[in-house]
């Protein structure tokens, strides 16, 4: 990956960074952003690492995630220069109004905002993370292994763990790099997959039991009892739409949980071209092309026939 | 990986291969057999690829599987030269009492009984898989596109796809080279993952509604009346015993599959330092430290105080 020279020699001739990532953090935008600033300190450069939320407990596996704050009151930002990471607007880091001394931005997600006096974003990187191990590189400065963990989960996590399409041979040839200076790739697995508690692998074999398959769509759903039954709550839900994915027939994984009485959270996972976006739009949300979701009032069975509905309007 | 001198001068020399893999073959076996028919026919030499048991349906994306035959009714075995891969004994082939011209075993499992002319063992490499990629390195013949596939199946299965302790940089280095050979990381995951029956997922969560944890060992299983059920075979049960080790705090995972009446195949899958290698063998099984597997003939509750007892002796 081209470093741009102009963000190498900008990064040589200041001091004071303010690393700010987007809010709901997770491992690609937490791990760059603290691999970046050990890099920039082991050159004694000031930084300040920065998320308006705070870092989640199940990603407190990240070497230095206590160098986060997650207020800007006590910090003099117009003294800093930002360095805005995996995401390249100010309000997606929860930042908008504050001044910098100047704005860079370095993200691999398209944008058609401009921001950033100095902007290095690409599209086709697997992840923020891939990015900031070329820039170390190119910096000079040592892959730590502190650093190293904290670039392979970024990696992993936006790749799948190198399911994705965005698994290409530089993906895994950077990481070979990042095991080389430290990094366990089991002990990251583990910590990023398997740190489940019993009672959320009980939620999920719940919703599993609920399985109805119409139309190639499959319904799972999980309801506030079943929360109260395995002492659980919305959160353990993250990525229950994903394993109805794996039957070879089914088009959309559509799993739904309940928020009150006839009022439901729908998150839809889609195959290839079908793009439930578009869909999830039709009911007033939103997302990407295989991910997205809509919240719906009316009871479970017509949250089902809506959604088959719009689906059939849209094929 | 050295690959021992008097193995390459073998298959130079020689030109009749019986390539014979072990019994319920997954892709580790079926991949490392063709890709190495592929490159030793590639040399001018004939190879015949065989397996007691048929390619699963759903691992016929792998190039090339039409070339194995299930019956040595018509090969002239004692003219061939044996090479048993990814496992090292006749009978893990079902091949026991077959007359060959000689035996060569290729294979990274631990528990070997000393069966072969030539042997080229390596417990520590990650799959068969690495060692042909090596193999064929060193014959000097071209990794092609068939051949990549077939081998960064083999890889991805036997590391959870990059996510087991077994996942080294050398590794991830040779999964980078599959690809620049035109393996395409996305669509062999899809094919490995997410091609699943409606049969299959239901059978899943029969099993997982087996669910039962003791002393830290997450036990379930499938009976002969649920394949009846689900209209599925043993073959679906493949990864299994994967899910729950999801869960922070359970140490082994413990499929049972009912074989017949009172009689188990158990897979277990353990973290970390955990080896269940050694508890398989205790069983007369074998297989990796955190991925092995025995049969046991009593009822299902005598199976799991058994694994219990049995693991709180190896603690």
């Amino acid at each position: 990956m081209k470093v741009p020279p102009d963000l190498i020699s900008f990064l040589k001739k200041n001091d004071n960074f303010f690393i700010a990532t987007h809010i709901s953090p997770e491992p690609d935008a937490l791990g760059s952003s603290l691999a970046l600033s050990m890099a920039l300190e082991s050159l004694g450069k000031k930084t300040i690492v920065y998320d308006r939320d705070t870092v989640p407990e199940f990603y407190r596996f990240l070497p230095g995630y206590e160098k986060f704050i997650y207020s800007t009151a006590q910090a003099q930002t117009s003294a800093c220069n930002l360095i805005l990471l995996d995401c390249n607007t100010p309000d997606r880091a929860g930042i908008d109004g504050l001044v910098f001394r100047s704005s860079t931005v370095i993200d691999h997600h398209e944008t058609e905002k401009g921001f950033g006096d100095l902007r290095w974003i690409v599209p086709d990187a697997a992840a923020t993370g891939m990015l900031i191990f070329s820039l170390i590189k190119e910096l000079g400065t040592a892959i730590t292994k502190d650093i190293a963990v904290n670039l392979y989960a970024a990696i992993a996590i936006d790749t799948g763990t190198f399911r994705y399409t965005n698994t290409t041979a530089d993906v895994l040839r950077v990481a070979a790099e990042l095991i080389n200076a430290g990094a366990v790739p089991a002990s990251i697995s583990d910590s990023l997959y398997n740190i489940w508690s019993e009672g959320r692998f009980t939620l999920l074999i719940a919703s599993l039991n609920t399985l109805d398959i119409r139309d190639g769509v499959a319904f799972t759903h999980v309801t506030q009892a079943m929360y109260q039954k395995t002492r659980t709550g919305p959160e353990d839900t993250e990525n229950f739409a994903n394993l109805p994915r794996t039957m070879k027939h089914i088009k959309v994984s559509a799993f739904f949980r309940q928020i009150g009485k006839n009022y439901w959270k729908a998150s839809l996972r889609s195959k290839g071209a079908l793009n439930v976006a578009e869909i999830a739009v039709s009911f007033g949300g939103g997302g990407h092309r295989n991910a997205a979701g809509y919240t719906f009032k009316g009871n479970f069975e017509a949250a089902k026939e809506g959604l088959l509905k719009a689906l059939r309007k849209s094929s």
